[in-house]
């Protein structure tokens, strides 16, 4: 068993591919239940990522990518003109249903170029080749993962306390996660640390699905509401904070889900160091800074409603951002599955794109 | 109809006292059912508190000063040595209810002082006197939201966006509230404001209490997740915060719901101004620094299960501390109800107990 896999036998898969067929983990009823569903139109994808029940942006990325596959599979009859067509509107389509990460749009346009480019002459054997590409972005992906915990392990330290918010797991990827990849791997060499897992309202992704998957690979880990966190630094029980991210934009800002930044200035105020894990995909050099970045507003009611029971009052105002910027300034280092990237971050990120 | 009775007839009540009975509102069913309970006895009074039914640091010490009279009642047939032995020990349980909120010890100990140096000899009188005591607790605490509202009102300026954490509302109090009385009055003078509601996990008294109450009095109020404090901030929602406290120490240090130091933090990284009002009589200058709080720890079962439902995997290992301690340099004032006090807050305190 290669050595990713050891250390990932206990870690839930979010995207199963299995002779041909598309299967997504239902993230909305974890930890109560763990449904694997078939996918077979673009539309069914769409509103899974809508919904939330994949997510994660390396995770959605691949599911978008299997998700043009299924969808395009009974197309095969088509002049070789009409399908580029087509799939490049269902690529599109995809990409519409959610804008701030960017995987899911790296995803389509890798899907599209490689189509575009490929030099088969009939529909079948295309369509075999985008399933090949499909299965590619998720292998890669899990070797991604796999690189962002060599990177970052060497980070965890014998007895700290680490901090993290939202779900940035195995259950955010293909496998391993991006954030957690450095855990699984330090306590998988038998490294001791705790994690405090912020339960990340409204949607409770550190609640539902970090604690949950953290503590079924063995790791001591404690949920605390989002509220809790300042505390937590305060009385020394943090020593490292680590988030993934939606988007880094090309100075290094970073869009992730919404209260990191208020994890990341806490971690200033109390001189903790503050990493980003993310595939290098996510860094996007077409966004000049995090103001550039889409944020999803939300609807209220996942702010008021939780698990059908009314928090607020009916016609209880609100606002719901999904994602907030952590501007460069506040992080550390970005860790990606080559390399650790520091301040400066427009030079820095320019370096190692240039290097690829 | 007093000025202060004018602007709080939209607001509902905490507790009333009617014809020798205690009344108090059960707030864990708001706002979705408005019920009085009827209480008798300390053993009810202590539940109401344990379990919230009653909160906020000014409230809980107007209903344990009702409670213990309620308690005494059927009593005014001991001897008075009993009945002042008896009065002394129904304190001390009462007071045992909830460690943070000095308020409760405060208007525990008036109560027994009062009822000690009572020149009355007869116990009939003495009960008699002992609610006429607590009923001027109650009325003093109303005079002292009006008080703080006075003092708070000019901060509060057209336009500005108000943030606020838990509900030091008319809730809190017996009416008016502490943080949300400048609020009151300035709406009352048709100034044109936003409040943004942080819904304070893991109890929700934001969502539940704070943007009801202030709706339900006609004021632009928006529920947000804690986690969004610092977008809220970052996108410039933000002029001003004012929360209230369950004690503030003798060198400044204020204990409040948790979630408030991080708001604090947040508050300062963005240069916003960091208010803090209450009662003198939740100053308590035998705490010498926010250290010496005693911070209540909760069943993580209130993190994990929301209205019944669970939103985390059984056996999920969690912290659940209900208060944290903002340090005084975060602090730009503390707003009483005869005097705004700021740093350096050890000597402003302790020059504003000697002028009392």
């Amino acid at each position: 068993m290669p050595y990713q896999d050891l250390i990932a036998k206990d870690l839930p898969l979010s995207i199963e591919w299995k002779n041909g067929e598309l299967f997504i983990l239902d993230q909305t009823r974890l930890p109560h239940e763990m449904v694997m569903e078939k996918h077979e139109t673009a539309e069914q994808v769409w509103d899974t990522i809508k919904q939330l029940k994949v997510r994660g942006a390396p995770a959605i990325g691949v599911a978008a990518a299997y998700g043009l596959c299924v969808d395009l599979k009974d197309k095969i009859d088509l002049e070789l003109n009409d399908f580029l067509k087509l799939l490049r509107e269902r690529a599109a389509y995809l990409d519409s249903s959610r804008p701030t990460a960017i995987n899911l749009n790296w995803a389509m346009k890798r899907m599209v170029r490689f189509a575009e480019n490929s030099a088969v002459s009939n529909v079948n054997d295309l369509y075999n080749e985008i399933v090949s590409e499909a299965e590619s972005i998720h292998e890669e992906d899990k070797n991604i993962s796999f690189g962002i915990g060599k990177m970052g392990e060497p980070l965890i330290k014998e007895g700290m306390g680490i901090m993290t918010h939202c779900n940035a797991g195995s259950l955010a990827t293909s496998i391993l996660g991006t954030a957690t990849s450095p855990m699984y791997m330090a306590h998988n060499n038998n490294v001791q640390f705790k994690v405090f897992a912020n339960e990340t309202r409204p949607l409770f992704q550190g609640a539902r699905l970090t604690v949950w998957e953290l503590a079924k690979a063995g790791i001591d880990a404690t949920l605390i509401t989002d509220s809790m966190a300042a505390h937590m630094m305060a009385t020394g029980h943090i020593d490292m904070v680590i988030v993934g991210t939606d988007r880094v934009a090309a100075n290094g800002d970073v869009a992730n889900k919404i209260g990191t930044l208020g994890v990341a200035i806490l971690a200033k105020h109390y001189g903790i160091p503050f990493y980003v894990a993310c595939p290098s995909s996510t860094i996007d050099m077409n966004t000049a800074t995090g103001g550039d970045i889409p944020i999803e507003e939300r609807d209220g009611a996942e702010i008021t409603t939780i698990m059908g029971k009314k928090v607020a009052a009916d016609g209880t105002q609100t606002r719901s951002p999904a994602f907030d910027v952590t501007p460069n300034a506040l992080v550390t280092g970005i860790i990606t599955e080559t390399t650790m990237i520091a301040a400066p971050y427009e030079q820095g990120l320019k370096d190692f794109f240039k290097g690829k």
